[in-house]
C-alpha cells in the first residue's frame, strides 16, 4: 500500500465521523467547506506542536493524537464556542502504519470527545510536526475575549493547577507509582473545558485557557483589558497528588506551571450571582480584578516566582 | 529584543494593513473571529511546506514568504474563493530578524496582491516548516468543485505549463542567463489565479489548481467527477523561454511537473459560449470530458511518461 493510500485509510474515517451538518465538503477537494449558521460568528485558532519541543521523541502516538487536539480544542472552550471542525497539517518523516494506526486512534477518540469533525489537511515528509486548526462558532457578538475584564471583577479558575508541569519528570518513568500516574494522566489526556467556555457566554467578562501557566495567562487577561489584579495564592485549586508529591512546592508549580488547559475567567459579582449553581461549582473564586495595572499575590510562602513560562511563540 | 517582541513586530503590521470588514478579531486572543457573510460558504484550505521537501534549504526568505501564501491562495482560486484571511504556522529554528523582516516583506507583498489579511497564527521553535490556512468565501451552493465534471465538456486550462519545474535545476545558479530567469520567476513567485477563478463561478463544471503536474491533477478532476477525457498534447500552451530551454522535452515538462498554480477547469460548450471573451482569453482549451473513464492523450511525441508528481501527500 503507497503512503498515500495509507493516510487516507487512518485519516478518512475521521473525516465522515460525526460530521458536522455545516461541514459541506470534507477531505479530498481544493478546499473544504463550511457554512456558518445565520446569527453565528466563525472562531479559530491553530497550534504547532514539535517533537522534541512540545512533546519528548518517542511520545506515544495515541497521547499526541489526543493531546493535539485537546490542546486546540482549548482555545475554543475560551472563547465560549461550540466546535466544529478542524484541519490537520501533518509533517512525519515516514508513513509507519502501527505510528499512524495510534495517532489517528487518538485523534479519533479526541475529535469525538469533542465533537469535532476532521474537515481537510496536508500531509508532508519532514520532521515529525503537527499544526491543528480548530473552527468553532459563537453568537454574534458573544465570543469570550481577553479584553473585557473590570475592576471589581472576580477572579475565577476551573478545575486544578500545577499537575501537568509535575508530570514532566516522570514521562519516562516506566512503572510510575499511583500518584505519579495521577499527574501523568492530566500531562496526557488534558480535558479541554469545551462546555464550560459555552456556559460561561454572556456572564464572564473575559477568559483565556491556561497553556502557559496561571499568573502569565491571568497577566495576557490584564493586559488585553488594561487592569490588575490581586490573586489570593492559598486559593488556587490544587490535587491532592499535586500536593503528595510535591509539598510546599505544590503552589509555585500550579501558579507558573503550563499545560493544564483549564480556563480563567473574570466575572463580574452580579453576573457570579446569576450563574447556576452547577456552573458555580466548576469555578473557584482566587482573586479579584483591580484598575491599578500590575499583579498582586497574597498568602502563599515567601519567594513564589511569577515568570510564566515562555516557549518562544504565542498562539492566536 | 526579545523573540518574542520581535516576531510580533514583523507579523503585526500584515494583521493591521489591508483589513476585511469580515474579520472582526485578528491576532492577540484565543482564536480570531470572522463573520461569514449571510448567503456566503465559508471555503478553507491548509498548506504545509518544509525545509529541504518543499523548497531548498537557505531559500530566499522573501520568495519563501510569497511562495508559501501563493501556493496557498491557489486553492482559494481553484474553488472560485474570494480570499478573506490567512493563518501562518510557523516553525523556525531561530528568531532570526534579517530572516525573519525579509520573510514579512515577501509574505505581506502576497497578502496585498491576494487581498489576504493576517488573521492568527502559532510561532514556535522547530525545523523551518511552515503551514498556511487560507479562508475565503464563495455564494452559498456555487463553490467550484473537482466533482462535476461531464461528459462533452471542454477540458481547459489558464497560463502555461512546466515552467516552474524546468527552473529546478536552476535554483542554484549564481548568474542566471535570460531565459533561465524567466523559469525562475515562475517558480519563484507563483501567480495564483484567484480573479479568474472568481469569475469562473457559475460557469465552470469543475476546477483544480495545477500543483502536482497537469496530468496528475486532471487525473483528482476525472477521479472526483466518474469520468474520462481525451487530451490534445500539442494544445497544451508553453512559454517560449520553456521551449527555448527543452525543445522536445518541453512537452513533457509541461504535462508533468508540479509548481504551476495554473487553473484546469471544464466547462460545457453552451457555457463557454456565455463567457465573456475577456475570461476565454484566459483559457486555453486542451481537450474533452469523455464517459469513458481513463486520460487519453493524443498528438505530441511518442513515450510521453503520465505519471504526475507524487509528494508523499495531499492537499485539501
Amino acid at each position: 500500500m503507497g503512503e498515500f493510500e495509507l493516510i487516507r485509510q487512518f485519516f478518512q474515517p475521521l473525516a465522515a465521523a460525526g460530521g458536522s451538518s455545516q461541514l459541506l465538503l470534507g477531505p479530498g477537494d481544493d478546499c473544504a467547506i463550511q457554512r456558518v449558521p445565520p446569527g453565528r460568528d466563525l472562531v479559530f485558532s491553530v497550534d504547532t506542536l514539535v517533537e522534541g519541543v512540545h512533546f519528548p521523541e518517542r511520545y506515544s502516538p495515541f497521547n499526541l493524537g489526543w493531546r493535539s487536539l485537546a490542546v486546540a480544542a482549548s482555545d475554543l472552550a475560551a472563547m465560549g464556542a461550540v466546535p466544529v471542525c478542524f484541519t490537520l497539517a501533518l509533517t512525519l518523516p515516514e508513513a509507519n502504519e502501527h505510528w499512524l494506526s495510534d495517532f489517528a486512534e487518538g485523534l479519533a477518540k479526541a475529535s469525538a470527545a469533542f465533537g469535532i469533525t476532521l474537515a481537510g489537511g496536508d500531509t508532508t515528509r519532514g520532521p515529525l510536526t503537527l499544526s491543528i486548526q480548530v473552527h468553532g462558532t459563537v453568537a454574534e457578538g458573544k465570543c469570550l475575549r481577553r479584553s473585557g475584564a473590570a475592576p471589581g471583577d472576580l477572579v475565577c479558575v476551573s478545575g486544578t493547577f500545577g499537575d501537568a508541569g509535575a508530570a514532566l519528570p516522570y514521562l519516562d518513568t516506566v512503572k510510575p507509582s499511583p500518584l505519579q500516574k495521577a499527574v501523568l494522566t492530566q500531562y496526557h489526556h488534558p480535558q479541554p473545558r469545551v462546555t464550560l467556555g459555552q456556559q460561561l457566554v454572556g456572564y464572564a467578562s473575559a477568559a483565556i485557557d491556561v497553556s502557559d501557566g496561571l499568573l502569565a495567562d491571568l497577566q495576557h487577561v490584564l493586559a488585553a483589558s488594561g487592569v490588575g489584579a490581586r490573586v489570593q495564592v492559598d486559593e488556587v485549586p490544587l490535587s491532592a497528588a499535586l500536593q503528595e508529591l510535591h509539598g510546599n512546592k505544590a503552589i509555585e508549580l500550579a501558579l507558573t506551571a503550563g499545560d493544564d488547559y483549564q480556563l480563567c475567567v473574570t466575572i463580574s459579582p452580579g453576573q457570579w450571582s446569576r450563574l447556576s449553581e452547577q456552573v458555580r461549582a466548576e469555578l473557584t473564586v482566587i482573586g479579584q480584578i483591580e484598575a491599578e495595572p500590575g499583579l498582586r499575590l497574597e498568602g502563599g510562602e515567601e519567594g513564589i516566582s511569577i515568570q510564566g513560562f515562555d516557549h518562544f511563540g504565542r498562539t492566536v
